[in-house]
């Protein structure tokens, strides 16, 4: 089972890819409520060298309170995650598959609402 | 299967959790990367009131770097998160299980490093 969508920019920089990703985030309803820069974070705590790599939070706010309404705990598993890596002809754009990241959540309810973020999510990025 | 590590802390505030979990992280090599409050937010978004409810991102860089190294889109599944809820007697406090949330990913040598990391995080979830 694959536990992201995927898709390769090829050409594009890292802050290109970064824009359009919240710009689609954006038309299907996610805001993006954390930023990571891995790249610079594991260079600045431990010295070591990675190509870009950013984890971007992304958030639906009427699908985030229908899971926790399902399911309090389930916040352990946002914000749904959307990584973007430089890769050799591009940036490749992933976000997480939360049908996949859930499925050690017990609850029918929840896979249906992950079910539903899933298709929002693999529509972002088609978009992008 | 359970997917976090769960603790009640009996009549303390939020406040005093979220200072006593960043404390025991801390000691275990986890820095706070994110934290969202989304009491707030879903409040401020949709108008949607809940009991206090956050999400801390905690990362050992060691280990995100480790997990990175054998599967480069384990990002989509990091930080580890922590989350903090007011709950009927006190605030609960719940770790992320990595192996838990990493099952979809089919990689033994991540699933070695996720199980470290468990171990660490029941251990900081202990110490709070």
């Amino acid at each position: 089972m694959s536990y992201t969508i995927n898709r390769t920019i090829a050409g594009a920089s890292l802050d290109d890819v970064d824009a359009r990703a919240r710009a689609a985030l954006s038309n299907h309803g996610f805001g993006v409520l954390t930023e990571i820069d891995v790249t610079s974070t594991l260079k600045q705590k431990i010295g070591a060298e990675i190509d870009g790599y950013r984890i971007l939070g992304a958030c639906n706010p009427q699908m985030a309170h229908e899971a926790l309404e399902i399911e309090p705990r389930a916040g352990a598993m946002l914000p749904c995650n959307v990584i973007l890596r430089e890769v050799a002809d591009g940036v490749e754009v992933s976000a997480i598959d939360p049908v996949a990241s859930m499925q050690a959540i017990n609850n029918q309810s929840l896979k249906s609402v992950a079910s539903e973020v899933r298709s929002m999510l693999a529509a972002v990025i088609e978009e992008i």
